[in-house]
């Protein structure tokens, strides 16, 4: 097993490590923006109010019973009412601490927040297709631009592996996280990259619950072209990164 | 930034390294156990059965919208068909797949569920104080044993962390999920381990979610020491060994 010894070893609490370590900061270092900044003058969608309406299935005991990794989907399009929820679900801000980070609709160590959304939106409705941001302190979304070809790019992004069907592209939307690292790191040096990779289980298990509520089905991505999808969504790759996917879509009857 | 160049190169999706690897599933090496096997003579604690009855606060938009990190507790106690609907919605086993792999409550890359569910009980109604391990495929819990002076013992495995007030210990109850790595490994190598730790977020946020449908408050803790928490479960801290916490108790009012 020697083999995966550095891999396993990074599953584990290196607080033992970390103790000793003068984080940024604790040195003083400036703290990162908690969230990407964007250009004001960029297309900006007003997303609806959150509104508990959308919700078919409430109960939130059958819906973790009923929920399942759902890579079959119907015509169906999502309403901008189901969008803005699931946003929400997965990264709005419900409130705000005493150092000025966000609380969310996701627990995260320390607050640090350290994802954007990033929305390959194919079927929703009032919506143009193509690639979108969300902005959660705005609660509204951001047009980036149009991609030729999605379903074809959806599919260079995560064909190719034998156990992920090629189904991704007939979602309605496909939710695309980045992470950038700092922001955790800045306070967590080399504790911070256990805690995001945990956090971003947080995330995607809202989006599940939050789907299945509405009656659509989701299906997590872990694996794909890291190299291909950080190019089309302009991240640096370095400092900030795509970290995990979800697929949306309405449920077959 | 090169000081976290490792690290965030785990965070990656390393599916181009991945796909030239003979894993030891396709070698044809034999499955590990879905689960991790017990003595038949051990003293096991027959839990509820599921029911929708303990859910005071049912919808799930209620839920996301209100639950916060919970670390002040009151002395009332958990009751045992509460801690059964918490165990069920971490880890219940809700289908089987045609390979004879557990579906759960919790979505898990290729189904491989590494985890086991170690509970240290401090108040729940009708079970002695002590170390218990959740047998999902039977739903009953399995007493190890007690554990002398749990309330230090818990502070040592969570203390003299600057970020984490000492409030486990005031839970009534402490989850400890450990991994068992090779269950994934087995099928997906290198591939393994960042499907792992995103794993136990969606583990987590089942916690969270299902405590605050409860009246409860949860807590994750994301480190702690190692070394001695698995010495205290008598795990190898190799092909076993604790990935997360999460603290439950009931709120105050």
């Amino acid at each position: 097993m020697k083999r995966y010894e550095q891999q396993r070893h990074f599953l584990k609490s290196n607080f033992h490590e970390f103790k000793h370590i003068k984080t940024d900061k604790i040195k003083g270092l400036a703290q990162p923006p908690i969230v990407k900044p964007f250009d004001p003058k960029s297309v900006i969608i007003d997303l609806p109010k959150i509104s508990k309406d959308v919700v078919c299935k409430e109960n939130v005991f059958d819906i973790i019973d009923q929920r399942r990794s759902t890579r079959f989907y119907s015509e169906e399009t999502l309403s901008l009412d189901e969008l803005s929820y699931l946003l929400w679900a997965t990264q709005g801000i419900t409130g705000m601490n005493k150092n000025g980070l966000t609380l969310r609709t996701v627990p995260c160590s320390g607050a640090t927040h350290t994802f954007e959304t990033y929305l390959f939106i194919m079927r929703v409705e009032g919506i143009e297709q193509g690639i979108y941001r969300y902005l959660p302190v705005e609660h509204k979304l951001l047009f980036m631009f149009e991609l030729e070809k999605i379903e074809q790019k959806i599919d260079a992004i995560t064909l190719d592996q034998p156990f992920v069907p090629n189904f991704a592209k007939k979602a309605s939307v496909l939710f695309a996280w980045s992470t950038t690292p700092y922001r955790s790191e800045w306070k967590y040096d080399i504790s911070a990259h256990k805690k995001i990779l945990i956090d971003a289980g947080h995330v995607c298990q809202n989006l599940y619950l939050a789907s299945e509520s509405i009656g659509a089905g989701a299906c997590a991505i872990g694996i794909y072209d890291q190299k291909l999808i950080d190019e089309i969504l302009e991240l640096d790759g370095d400092d900030e990164f795509v970290i995990y996917l979800g697929a949306v879509g309405k449920k077959r009857e």
